[in-house]
């Protein structure tokens, strides 16, 4: 063996015990005198977490909406620079990281796709990165590798100068910005109707790969009463440890391909896109399971104050004619990422209060 | 036929008959309140809306000069959001267009090309432009489809969110502010002698695919006495659409082959490429056209108040010693589009008034 | 011969000219009014530029060290715009420039490869340099092509609205920041043991094609009683051309392929990328000459205050262990090229006694 691939393995010894270890007995990594300082996994949100998030992302939303309360928020952060490094194609995340970012005055810097790093020049990935973070204030990630927003923050922790990281996406299971904006989506939308406690939530679609309503599950245990109902095909059911874990946690589950009867129950609707594995155009309605879908004629058997959600993009999940109605919300759900994200950006660098003070 | 396929036609068949409709039928639509909410077609502008407009970009130009002006420009929206969907790649336009923005304050996020677009996930392209459209508060857009700006005018505008659209340039017909900027070069080169009416203008070279010729022979309309010499080879005469519309409108135009017995005649020349079809790289002189090019043998031929334009890139069509006389105007030709594109987007954001009262 | 070939040989003929001169007799045509205006070469540097460079960037890096300093920073220079043209890619360098231009509030648009470019519709590079300079007050240029930034400057210098240009890499043998931030992480790291004069410095690797090793000891003309030790196998010893310079100006140096020796004499270890011609991807370890890398075990041998550096990225050279001890000064000295980037660019711009009046 030469030397070199000695201090590969080496080098990686101590990253690989650590990624190697429950999420629960790792979360003091990313954290700083009892705050949060990198986001990594939607494991790390408790229910106070999740409503301090809510309720400074609809103080933001607030103060955008005059030139006086955004001028105050740009200018919160104008002195702080982000990098945006997107080795996978996203635009959606993107954009709205990015502008989540402007909103609070942050200067960005993107890195898109792998070509324009310097990666060519045979540099390790964790030298990439502590270049990156010599020059910024904060990372945000999406990678297709699961881990690689944790061992960014990993090897960044180590670092006599850290930068925060937040994970916009890595590998098939975690997203967590999308858990925090649907938790805000569902917890706005039922804010006259006593919020999330005690809502039944239908998911519907492929539950099998989809990390969005993995994540929902999982952060349902910081809420009371909540019922689930997966609407999904044999092949495409929610895998056993989301299920497991809900057992554990007392949270009541119902599983159904029959979507039919679950539509009058619920207070909302999570759609997801569905489509036969490895149909990337499918050429057939069956490829595409059409009992999934939602369309004009299901507006009538759902409640009134039933919502909609998607986390798009959509194909033909949802009927276009369905966008016109007050209960379909993925339109708003989608800005709602924004908000939320400036939300968390603005507390990493710690003006949260000073955004809620503006309120007192 | 599937239910999608039904769909899709049903989505789009307000769109089709929308657009199938004559363009000074649906001005309406892209106003609000008596001031263009979208700039769509160069067909929007109107005599007092020019002149509002040329003498707005003097007005920024001016302030722009002092750090005391340019960060007044710079304060006046700052809290805003622009996206630039550049699908078709034109860096001019692009960079014009982004330091518009930036004269203005206005935070920017960019997709450049289709690839960073998440089209590639199967999203309909008007899924795709209110994606955009959630997160910032204008979207400037090129395309190479017919009709593409327009189009996502009209799907925002039916949104409960819509916000205006600058139309970059789409397909081979409309790219309204390169109309603008050529108005506001004529306009501003002409200020001591009485302003664009009553002027002769040649335009020269390929005038039947020359979308820069076709837009601002229309605009013409708009001015008293103007007369235009249609320089060209047989093979790229002007269409008769812009002939005829010229006719009805009583604006006197001639036809010429013969470069030379026009130059000393009129008071303004704009040049554009021209070469054979499908010649992408010429091996001959005689598919590039030198009869129609403009070298500093002509400087002694034209008047001394004639201006020499062109819209960029050249090719041949001037010769680079032409660019060191005073009339030859090309280069603050283009440094104007950025000055008109910053007016045209000061005026949607309704901040016009405010930059008159600089001055009052 | 075509008039168009003609025309092309005069356009260029004062170019060719310019071009082949010697350095030394051009520097006063990228200086105005006894400053720089240009940044093309390493050479324009003398021991006065330098230091203010120096003290500069020290005090840059101190203001951005709290809200009310950074905002001060970022507030200099809010009305500029700068273009960073980076058509060749290199992530480190693009990402370092466009923080320097964040951090004193410039904006900045970009062009990174060439698919961007417009130079795809035929034009020439002069044009798209013109085009870009008439959006912007400052070019960041990169380029593969030996001498791009310079003609760049030579250029926009003959028109009539001429802005500064940074040369940000070009061809290989030029990248004169890089030279700067090599010179600020030397006179900080010895900010306290009497600067760089008297100090002893290796440099290892492969010197004979390295751009950073080649700029550095030219720059030791402007430095007393400096000694240099080149550490390299035969095959990539350091050339004549700088080994004749350094024997003209005095400059003692000593060549070797023994590295052992000379860690224990040394104040400065300045280590580079070594590895066989054509190893894109080196399968044996004899390719990238591991006597010629610094591994842990060199910790012992070098004295208690000699500093290690490297232009980064790196392979093999300096084994990851090293990066913790507190001798290794590479991410420092990444870093510092932000700081030593941003004086560079507040003293293009004038600004540079402002920040040295915020601390009388």
């Amino acid at each position: 063996m030469t030397q070199q691939k000695e201090e590969t393995i080496q080098r990686y010894r101590g990253w690989n015990e650590f990624h190697a270890r429950e999420i629960s007995s790792k979360l003091d990594f990313f954290s700083n005198g009892g705050r949060l300082f990198d986001v990594i996994f939607a494991q790390q949100f408790d229910r106070s977490f999740l409503e301090a998030m809510c309720s400074l992302a609809s103080l933001i939303r607030l103060l955008a909406k005059t030139k006086t309360g955004a001028n105050k928020l740009s200018s919160l952060l104008n002195h702080k620079r982000a990098m945006l490094y997107f080795v996978q194609p996203s635009t959606r995340t993107f954009i709205s990281f990015l502008n989540a970012c402007h909103i609070l005055g942050i200067k960005t810097s993107e890195i898109r796709g792998t070509t324009t790093s310097s990666e060519v020049k045979g540099e390790s990935p964790e030298d990439t990165i502590r270049t990156f973070a010599s020059y910024v204030d904060l990372i945000i990630a999406r990678h297709p590798e699961e881990g690689f927003a944790e061992k960014t923050a990993w090897v960044l922790n180590r670092t006599e100068r850290p930068v925060s990281v937040v994970n916009g996406g890595s590998g098939p299971d975690q997203h967590p910005t999308q858990a925090l904006l649907d938790i805000y989506t569902l917890e706005r939308s039922f804010e006259h109707i006593g919020g999330l406690d005690g809502k039944k939530i239908a998911m519907v679609g492929d539950l099998k790969r989809g990390r969005t309503v993995r994540s929902l599950s999982y952060l349902m245990k910081n809420y009371q009463d909540v019922e689930l109902y997966f609407v999904a095909p044999d092949v495409f059911r929610m895998k056993d440890d989301i299920k497991e874990f809900l057992k554990k946690h007392g949270i009541p589950f119902f599983e159904t391909e029959d979507f039919n009867s679950v539509k009058p129950l619920v207070d909302a609707i999570y759609m997801t896109r569905i489509q036969k594995e490895y149909s990337e155009a499918p050429s057939q309605e069956t490829d595409i399971y059409p009992e999934f879908h939602l369309t004009r004629d299901d507006l009538g058997l759902i409640q009134s104050h039933c919502i909609i959600m998607h986390p798009l993009p959509r194909r033909y999940e949802i009927e276009v004619e369905v966008d016109n109605d007050p209960r379909a919300v993925y339109w708003r759900q989608e800005r709602n990422g924004m908000w939320i994200r400036a939300a968390l950006i603005a507390y990493l660098f710690g003006v949260d209060e000073t955004i809620r003070n503006e309120f007192r």
